[in-house]
C-alpha cells in the first residue's frame, strides 16, 4: 500500500484507516502509518485509536456499535506496515467485549506490541435520554479564525480544521499560565462525514494541557485514552460534516503525568462523545 | 479458599484480594469471590477492579506503581473459584502495560471469559506539579451522618462507611430528579489503611447515576470503568485510614447508557485518583 494524495480522490482518513483482513487469521489486518497523519516520533494518536475502531468495525462478527473504546500507547509506531489484532472476546445478548492490539516487527524482524486497547460494541435502544452537561454558548464556528500550522509543525495538525474560541496554544512560553480550558470548533480537513472512526481522531486533537496550564511547552504523549460514544450511528450521519465543539481541560498533574477530560458535541448541541487521557510530560 | 468474618482478624477487603499464584503459569493467579462484596447478581464491580490490580501488585516483574486501569465487565462472576491473568505486554524505562482478565469455568466446565482490562504501571517522578480542580468546600466527615444499609440491601454496601453530604439516594421515586451530582464522604467499613486496591473500589461506590437524575429506581450496571490514579504510595499512607470525599456526576443519559465522571480527594484536599465510567440503563 502507498499513499499518493496527489493522484487521489480518496480521503486522507480513509487512506489511514485502509485494513486488509488476513485470509489466514480472523480478525487480524495488514495497515499502513500513513504520512499525513505523522505526529513527532510516530502516527498521531487519534489516528492510531481510530484504526483499532476501524479493525472493529470491519469484524465479520461485530454486534452492534462503538459504546467504549481505551487504547494504551505502549510504543510508538514507526513509519511502515502493521498488524492490527480485534479479538471479540464475549459475545452478550447486545453487548460484545474487545481486547485489541498493534504489533510492528522491529530491527531483528521481533513482533512487538505498540499498542494495546479494549472496546465494548452494543446494540443501541431508545430510552428515556438526557444531556446533564449543556453545550457551552459560544459563537458559531464562522466568527472564529481558523489556525494555520506554521511551517515546521507536524504534519497531522494540517488534517483537521481548528477553530480555537478559548485556552488555545499560548502565544509566549513565560510560565504565565493559569488554566486548563480549551475550547474549539473543529472537524476534519478537508471536510468529510463524521462516523466513529473520524469521531474518535477528534478526541485526541487537543493540544498538552500542560501547555496551557504552564505556558511552557515541555515534552508530553498520552500514554492511555478512553472514548466513550453517545452518539448513534444516526446522528453522526445528521452532523455530516458540520463542526463539532470539542473542550477539553486537565484535572490534576502530578509527578509527571496530567489526565484530560473531553467533550464534543456537534452545531445542534447534541453531545457525540465524552473521552478521558493519561499523559506523561517531563520536568 | 474459605472466609469466616467471625473467626479472622483479616480485613474483608484483604480477605476479598487474596490471590494465589500458579506455579506453572506466571501473571495467573487462584481466587474467589467474596460474600461480602456481593452485589445483585455477582461481585460489586469496585471489588473485581481491586482484584485485577491486585494481580499486577503481585506480580514478581512489576515496573512502578499504578497509573491507570480499565476493567470491562464483559460478564457476571458467579459465586466461587476465578481465574485472573495479568500480562505485562510490553515494559518501557518508565511505563509498564499489562493487559487482564478474569476467567470462570461456565456450567460445561469450559472457561469463559468474565473480564478484560489493561493497565498502565509507571515509575513517577518529581515534577512541577498543580492541581486545577479544588476539593469542594463541605462541611468535615463528622458532621455528615453515615448511612445505614436497609435490610435485604446488597452485602457490599456494608463494607462502606458512607456519608452522603449532597445527592445521595432519592427518598421517593417519584420521577422528579434534577441532576446528577454526588459528594459524599466514605471509607472502608471497618477502617483500613488506604493503599491502590482500596483506593480502585472506591471509585466504583457511587449509585447509579441514572437513579439520581431521574429519581426513578431501573436496572443498571457498570460496563467498563477506568481509574487514573494521582496519588504516590506515600500520599496513600499518609491518608491512611481517612475518609475521601468522592464526588460523581453523570454527563450523557442516552439510549441505554450513561457516562459518569468521579473525583476522589483525601481529607487534605489531596486528589488522589479520577475515574470514569459507562453504565447500562433499562428504559
Amino acid at each position: 500500500m502507498s499513499f499518493s494524495s496527489s493522484s487521489s480522490s480518496i480521503h486522507p482518513l480513509d487512506e489511514a484507516l485502509a485494513l486488509t483482513p488476513s485470509s489466514s487469521s480472523p480478525g487480524q489486518y495488514a495497515g499502513q502509518t500513513h504520512p499525513g497523519y505523522w505526529n513527532m516520533v510516530g502516527p498521531f494518536g487519534g489516528i492510531t485509536a481510530a484504526t483499532l475502531l476501524q479493525a472493529i468495525l470491519q469484524h465479520p462478527d461485530r454486534l452492534g456499535d462503538p459504546l467504549s473504546l481505551t487504547v494504551n500507547y505502549a510504543g510508538a509506531l514507526t513509519s511502515g506496515a502493521f498488524t492490527v489484532q480485534a479479538v471479540p472476546v464475549r459475545t452478550n445478548r447486545s453487548t460484545q467485549h474487545w481486547t485489541l492490539s498493534i504489533l510492528q516487527s522491529d530491527a531483528e524482524g521481533a513482533q512487538v506490541v505498540t499498542t494495546t486497547g479494549t472496546a465494548v460494541t452494543a446494540v443501541r435502544r431508545d430510552t428515556w435520554s438526557v444531556g446533564d452537561v449543556p453545550m457551552p454558548e459560544v459563537p458559531p464556528p464562522a466568527e472564529h479564525k481558523a489556525i494555520v500550522a506554521p511551517p515546521g509543525a507536524v504534519e497531522w495538525l494540517n488534517r483537521y480544521e481548528m477553530r480555537p474560541i478559548a485556552g488555545f496554544i499560548p502565544r509566549t512560553w513565560d510560565g504565565s499560565g493559569d488554566h486548563s480550558l480549551t475550547q474549539l470548533w473543529m472537524r476534519d480537513a478537508p471536510q468529510r462525514p463524521l462516523d466513529f472512526c473520524a469521531l474518535t481522531g477528534l478526541a485526541d486533537v487537543f493540544f498538552p494541557r500542560v501547555w496551557l496550564r504552564r505556558a511552557r511547552q515541555v515534552p508530553a504523549g498520552t500514554v492511555s485514552i478512553t472514548v466513550y460514544f453517545h452518539a448513534t450511528a444516526a446522528q453522526l450521519q445528521a452532523t455530516g460534516s458540520g463542526y463539532l465543539l470539542g473542550q477539553a481541560r486537565g484535572q490534576e498533574f502530578r509527578n509527571g503525568f496530567f489526565d484530560q477530560t473531553v467533550q464534543l458535541w456537534n452545531e445542534a448541541g447534541i453531545m457525540l462523545a465524552t473521552s478521558h487521557q493519561i499523559v506523561y510530560y517531563k520536568e
